[in-house]
């Protein structure tokens, strides 16, 4: 048996191929163009094996209620020529084989429940931090979905006092991922945030936010484990800014398991959502 | 069959006694003194019946993982007698008959969902705005726990532009709870909350502060129904602000159900809580 996955991303598509075991033995990066083109090369790619699954991991917000009529779309996204695109019915059309239909986010914190940071845990968040952030959600064990998916980036937060950047997000300017995202680094100090020294003051800032938003999470949904992930995580000294501005923020309010093992980075980086597409795509098999 | 429940809230008990309609045929309310002599008047209540279960609901934070220490205890609350407490256990002592031990708001969201202004959906979310704010969450069905139960009126907002109000929240200062629980419009005015008029601008920051956190509770869990309860709610000229609020805050950036439909009053004004902790007791009849 071989399990296929797609990790489709506003900037590059990955896919790739896992036997029983789960090891990948085949993975491909397709940059991300018109969805034609797009399609063909991901089509190229996985017409060299017989799958037995294929699971889909979509950028969003995508429509994921069974049943109603955009299930399996992409639905408004800045990214004009994917706008209300059917990528899981395209997938369907061409491959006659079981499929999963989820976002980017909801498969890696699947992934990391299965396979890394949250291992034997019932529930994990994941949040990735990157060029933009989201969270995904799972909870005993299930991904979690409401009338849609998480958009936990979008949460509104209070300003630090030291802080008068107007924020970033199209839709509302200083919203969590206005604040916070890759991009808002380089705004704010005209340095590429992969360049920024350790202690540089805008990283208060940034654990600032991030630690307030995990207190959101934390306070609505309470999770067993909260995992980042995503490019500004690479920043090795951040994790413990984030732990400590969490305390500090919260005051103790409620009583959370150790900040060092309730607050951590992926297991699996960067491969968080490919593996948790290959796993959600195998438990498609019915 | 005879159901009793027991909202135990920081101000009163109410303790009432259903048939099996659901009906509710005694009630008693006692103002909350030290435990013992409260205690002393919710068994004169309860020693008049033959109960087959009884649902407690309490004010919290509460020990809510059955199989841990603090399980059924009332936690650190600025209560100082209640601290502690093993409420659970001393109704169990007194009554042999199953019980169910939840928060006041999750019985509430629970008596929404059953027999109020959910009744008929799966999930649902209720927020109380009164002395305080808190909020219940049930979803596909059932009340929703992690590591605790939600704290939702203890998220971080973002300020309105005209409001420069330090806050009253004594673990936060201006978290959700310290910037628009009940106080906040005296300590604003100087007018009691139930005499300022419908045009006073202070609703505008209250809807705006609402609206907000509603967005917050959306982009996290995405709710069939959200429903408002509490004195503040009292204000009829509200609920319209807050929806109008929750529009021009969101940005249309997740499609949600109608607002007039999704963000609705309680449907069992002041009962919603009494009416959970019945309908939990008789469901822990095995």
């Amino acid at each position: 048996m071989l399990y296929g996955g797609i990790e489709a991303g506003g900037t590059k598509f990955i896919c790739a191929v896992a036997n029983e075991n789960f090891k990948i033995i085949a993975k491909g990066s397709i940059a991300t163009g018109e969805p034609q083109e797009t399609l063909a090369a991901v089509y190229r790619f996985f017409d060299q094996y017989t799958l037995s699954s294929l699971g889909v991991a979509s950028f969003g917000p995508i429509g994921i209620q069974p049943g109603t009529e955009d299930y399996g779309y992409i639905l408004q996204t800045p990214k004009k020529a994917w706008q209300n695109f059917n990528l899981l019915g395209a997938i369907q059309t061409r491959y006659a084989v079981p499929t999963a239909w989820t976002t980017d986010v909801n498969a890696a914190a699947y992934g990391e429940l299965k396979l890394g940071a949250a291992k034997g845990a019932d529930s994990c968040l994941y949040l990735t931090i990157g060029t933009g952030i989201g969270g995904g959600l799972v909870l005993n064990g299930k991904i979690y979905s409401g009338f849609t998916h998480p958009e936990m980036g979008h949460l509104f937060l209070k300003r630090h006092p030291q802080d008068d950047y107007q924020g970033s997000c199209p839709y509302h300017h200083d919203c969590f991922e206005g604040l916070a995202a890759g991009p808002s680094l380089e705004a704010r100090t005209g340095i590429k945030g992969q360049d920024l020294p350790e202690d540089h003051p805008v990283w208060e800032l940034q654990a600032f936010y991030i630690a307030q938003a995990l207190i959101s999470y934390t306070l609505m949904v309470a999770p067993t484990k909260i995992i980042l992930g995503g490019g500004v995580m690479n920043q090795e000294h951040l994790l413990k800014k984030i732990q400590c501005s969490f305390k500090v923020q919260l005051q103790d309010y409620v009583v959370t398991p150790p900040l060092a093992e309730y607050i951590v980075k992926w297991g699996l980086p960067n491969e968080s959502g490919i593996y948790g597409s290959l796993l959600l795509g195998k438990e498609a098999i019915v």
